[in-house]
């Protein structure tokens, strides 16, 4: 980030830092053998829609991929974090404990200042 | 969060939570004392426009508190976080400390599974 806006926070990924979308690429790292479209739905407390709204931007951006099987005769779709997908999530939790870090910072001046 | 959704992140707060309010709020409380206009647009790495509607935003929401002076005779517009803004902050790092530890609990589960 420039010197001149330490709090642009520019280090923060715009793909992976909107909220449902942290909770999606979180969970599925942490399941690297890949989990079903449904449970992954229910993990995250999404919809149908939003959640395949998000895998699309996230699969087409390279970080999630999807594939598409059967189970027995019901379709299935399980849905997997890629390698660019854990080190670009690896890279936002790096840049989240600095936002963390300026963000302490910042409360602890504001308790210091409050009128006792 | 409910318990079925453990992905959900829903004590992230939405209103703090995109990347450009998070600069702000941040860099206001940092400096209790309020920060002019120009400066937080600095800080921040934002434009007048963008600016003035996150701050709009976070005044509506009791967030954030702006004044208007002069300096001289220039306007000056002074920025301040409200008491609520301090307490939505501590908050809402409390929950990305969550995040975090989530985070970082999936990337070494990812990192496991990789082939060596």
């Amino acid at each position: 980030m420039p010197p001149d806006a330490p709090y642009s926070f520019a280090d923060l990924d715009p793909l992976i830092h909107e909220r449902s979308r942290l909770g999606i690429v979180t969970s599925l790292a942490a399941r690297p053998a890949g989990i079903a479209f449904t449970e992954l739905r229910a993990l995250c407390g999404l919809t149908d829609g939003n959640l395949s709204r998000h895998l699309a931007t996230l699969e087409e951006a390279g970080l999630v991929a999807t594939e598409k099987s059967f189970a027995g005769r019901r379709p299935l779709t399980t849905c997997r974090i890629t390698a660019e997908g854990g080190r670009r999530l690896a890279l936002h939790i790096a840049a989240l404990e600095r936002v963390i870090r300026d963000g302490a910072r910042s409360i602890d001046a504001a308790t210091a200042a409050q009128p006792s």
